[in-house]
């Protein structure tokens, strides 16, 4: 089975590592809009398309415990230049350099960490995106997006970027097309943004197209939104409906609540009833960092994974 | 055969680039108290040893077209913090940061190279070099100790610190020990200061031990000296007699003069006669790198390495 999954980093990421586990023809479709950390320094620097989420998803796809996986995985703590700077960014960025092209650095890369699946950017221009909020302003570039806490009525790229063939060739011929989980406009619909990404979606009838919704609000992104609401503006950007949508429905230990409202966010659940291409389970697990005293909510990659499945099952029978 | 080969950096490379080719159990040991450039920043950030010079070598001895390689070989160029560093250098740097040893990023990055031989820095703590001049000053720091042009007396290390037990172990075990080429104080001297190796290298009698002059004089360490002179200093650090001296005896292009008479070089040649321990043969070859106006003289690796065993083979039958 042909599975594209498009989204950024950590939720897509998430998702991969239980999809990979499974005997399926897995390629994942990155966004190329991140603007911050590690990848939005070297973008600037470099003037090559942010790697982060890129590396995110190799890693993910990558055998854990080898040796080049926990050097893309390296991130420096330091006081000085380097500190914060991932070193599969920093590779990303070379060997981009080195050949001229993004999507054949991210190949390469790829072919070191002997990954399982496929890695796609979505396309190697420097790209930005655009928010429009509800009072009018207009804002470019993500960083700057995601810190304002207010209503985004609409995003756009800041120039015309065309998908890179290889995209549109894979969700041309996907069984199974995810989009999501990952923030609602800087991971998921940015991709939609760039041409021939939904027209393409939407050109493959064969397809089943689902939206994995998160868990958690994003308070720079989708403050208040409901499951719904997700769901609308995915649909808005696509141009055409979904065939499900997977959603959490778990109760939430009340530490994990009030971990979460400290930041402005709550649980993403649906406001009135659903249809039946609503697929609710209890799918998410809490998360500990080292020296990050909030508890993350996340997707089990596991039961994420049964989902998706299942639902494919029943649907190519 | 067993042999050691103690230098810098692109001494030391060039060498075993010719003795990579033969069938021979080959280490280099590397100094660890360079400063300047992309290694100077990163010890300074990260506190760890410089790893430019180890970079180098283990370069040298991995297959030149492999795609590691030559991430590792890339070097930025760009307006930004990340300008001039080697990736090599900051893989190295990320390794020796997760595993706590800058020994084991060394004999990581090696196996990731899949690299003919061994490297080993010749110890693992941060320690400086430190030269008195013969107008009563001290200089700290090998960066300042070469932009200084003056008669260096003598040098010595910052503190007290004892080789690798894996270094005094290839000392011992070695048939052939190779001192050089390389700067004098900098990249060949700085070793046998550290504890441990000028002792252990005369206390093995078997080996056959080779100092390999360099081409040129360096304004910054070897200022008008002799080919007497280079070999005096080596002998009075390292405490005993050399077995056999090579150097270079090639009549030079004038082009070639010129280039290094700008910077206040010359070549290294004997003054007077010279004993049956001299082997002085034609061994260089000229360089010419983009962007670098001047023409550099190196060793040839080929005829330096076919000169080597040449030696040996005499002396071992």
């Amino acid at each position: 089975m042909k599975v594209v999954a498009i989204g950024g980093g950590t939720g897509l990421s998430v998702l991969l590592r239980g999809l990979k586990t499974y005997d399926l023809d897995l390629t994942a479709v990155v966004a190329v809009t991140d603007e911050g950390g590690s990848s939005g320094r070297i973008r600037q620097e470099l003037e090559v398309p942010p790697p982060g989420d890129v590396r995110n998803n190799i890693i993910a796809l990558a055998q854990d415990e080898s040796l080049m996986s926990q050097i893309f995985s390296y991130r420096f703590q330091s006081n000085g230049t380097l500190s914060n700077h991932s070193v599969g960014n920093i590779i990303l960025a070379a060997l981009t350099r080195m050949t001229g092209s993004f999507n054949m650095a991210v190949k390469l890369a790829s072919n070191i960490l002997a990954i399982k699946g496929r890695v796609l950017p979505v396309c190697e221009q420097l790209v930005r995106l655009i928010a429009t909020y509800d009072d009018g302003t207009t804002i470019v570039g993500e960083t700057q997006i995601t810190q304002k806490r207010a209503k985004i009525i609409s995003v756009r790229l800041d120039r015309s970027v065309r998908a890179l063939d290889e995209v549109l060739d894979v969700l041309q011929k996907a069984d199974l097309i995810l989009l999501g989980p990952g923030s609602l406009y800087t991971s998921v619909i940015t991709n939609l943004l760039v041409e021939g990404v939904s027209q393409t979606i939407n050109q493959n009838k064969n397809a089943v197209k689902i939206y994995i919704a998160n868990i958690m609000t994003q308070p720079g992104e989708t403050l208040n939104m409901t499951l719904q609401d997700h769901v609308h503006e995915i649909e808005k950007y696509l141009g055409d409906s979904l065939d499900f949508i997977i959603a959490n429905n778990s109760e939430f230990p009340q530490q994990v609540i009030d971990s979460y409202q400290l930041q402005g966010a709550e649980p993403v659940i649906s406001k009135g009833t659903v249809d039946k291409r609503y697929v609710l389970r209890p799918l998410f697990k809490t998360i500990y960092e080292p020296n990050d005293p909030r508890i993350k909510a996340r997707h089990d990659s596991d039961l994420l994974a049964k989902t998706i499945l299942e639902i494919c099952g029943r649907e190519f029978g």
